[in-house]
């Protein structure tokens, strides 16, 4: 079934030791589609400028992504650059411009309102909200991120969306802010009585945990020999876990339990090179080989 | 089969937010050895000191844990206190006191020496094959732990050490230290390359890997709602793993897995309350209910 996502397409400066680019395609909205485009097809929204070519489109190619909310406006597209420590962990923001992203009115083409998943990437959560309100009918599934600038700015405000929502996807830091919590087991608690029903908390290098119902699933990090480029991890884990849930269309609990995998894998292959660069040449099938292997690791018969 | 353990018993003051305690009993073999011996009988080797009274010794009381090897020497226990931080997530030494620890020699009575399971706790690596050559025959496992501090002062003795062991349980710092790599699974590499077969990395709350052969398992912690001090969990951890082996009999690579599940299980047991407080009530049933619950955590059908 499709998948709609609303997020940011941008240009990003990226400094690791083992690599930098001065520009290169990247934004949330941009690794979630990626990846989440191998296992459904995607609907994407979001604002790029004028400088924005045919030859940056090309990105999306070759795939199930459908562009017709790609919005053009006047003005440049929004600019990140950060620059990562030696042993990855530890990055410092450089640049922040967000140029036409700062006047993003996300607007869903008519043919994208009966999306059955739905995707509201790390915006202002007013415009999460303005996003669902265009929606035909409420969707199967509602899945949000956010982060720690709306989170203390517009609590009020995000506590209103996160009423009409799913589930959650944060990492565990964020997790703990919107609680007031130090516990994840107490802040997913906190936060099931805040809205969502499912509570994904993503862990970097140390995995990721669901929270569902009065279940709990840890899933790990695939380990790595070699990490070139954290940036866009956690969206390529939302890819992976939507992606799947969409291509499945199901949403029951043992579905959620598979979708981790899948969004634990897509966040392992997004570190493997500079930018999206892994994730443009990555196949279904080294998908589908990578999580058996990933289950493998964690699967034990007392 | 029994199982030996060699470390330090010692007085431990600890502050959390939770609780505090100028004085209780703690120490590596402590822990190691009331987690163990729900699983296996114990063998314990350390030094206490006048000071530890009959009354003290009764923390190793109605567990199957041999005390003949419990030296008592003429001075002061081994003194540790602390204080975490309020996510319990730092911690600072505010007291280190070795007294009788600091000229411990361990001694093994005679009817230790064909302990099949051995664990080399935290001392000077030196010591630790001392410990070795004093076995009537080549155990069937050994394992060790170390720490920073001989890691970098006695690189050659711990190399030494090293490539006459099994397996080696360590914390994901120490990990990277030894073999100078920032990357898990390279380190984890370069660690076979030195002797061990196996390599257990342990990560707090974050759980626990296992390296063995080709495989790799990666085991979560046990969520808590409430945990209220940190110390021990390790020992603790190491405690279930070669308990469960030593129980269990085998080493294949199938027990190594369960093992990792009950050294996780014995650690989040040793946090929910003070010092060994948890785990002197703790119950062989308790544990094996928390192993099943924590495998279903970690199980997924793709």
């Amino acid at each position: 079934m499709s998948l709609l996502v609303v997020g940011s397409v941008a240009f990003d400066g990226i400094q690791t030791p083992f690599g930098s680019t001065e520009r290169t395609i990247g934004g949330a909205a941009t690794y979630f589609s990626l990846c989440a485009s191998l296992l459904a097809p995607v609907r994407l929204v979001a604002v790029v400028g004028d400088d924005f070519s045919a030859k940056d489109r090309a990105v999306f190619s070759g795939r199930k992504i459908d562009l017709a909310g790609l919005e053009q406006a006047k003005g440049k597209s929004f600019f990140w650059s950060g620059r990562y420590s030696d042993d990855l962990r530890t990055r410092e923001t450089l640049v922040t411009e967000l140029n036409v992203f700062a006047e993003f009115q996300p607007k869903l083409p008519e043919a994208y309102r009966d999306s059955q998943f739905v995707f509201l990437g790390n915006i202002d959560p007013t415009l999460q909200r303005h996003v669902l309100s265009q929606m035909r009918r409420r969707p199967a599934l509602v899945a949000l991120d956010t982060m720690n600038y709306w989170i203390a700015r517009t609590p009020e405000e995000l506590a209103k969306t996160l009423r009409l929502i799913d589930a959650l996807l944060i990492n565990d830091e964020e997790a703990c802010q919107i609680a007031g919590e130090h516990n994840l087991l107490r802040a997913a608690k906190r936060i099931f009585s805040m809205g969502p029903k499912a509570v994904v908390i993503k862990r970097g290098e140390y995995g990721a945990m669901l929270f569902h119902r009065d279940a709990i699933l840890a899933v790990p990090a695939y380990p790595l020999e070699k990490v070139h480029d954290p940036t866009g991890a956690g969206d390529s884990f939302a890819g992976g876990f939507m992606g799947y849930l969409a291509g499945r269309r199901k949403i029951d609990h043992s579905s959620l339990r598979c979708a981790m995998i899948y969004g634990s894998v897509m966040g392992s292959f997004a570190v493997e090179q500079l930018g999206v660069e892994r994730l443009r040449k990555l196949t279904r099938r080294e998908v589908e080989v990578r999580a058996r292997a990933l289950v493998r690791m964690t699967s034990i018969r007392l």
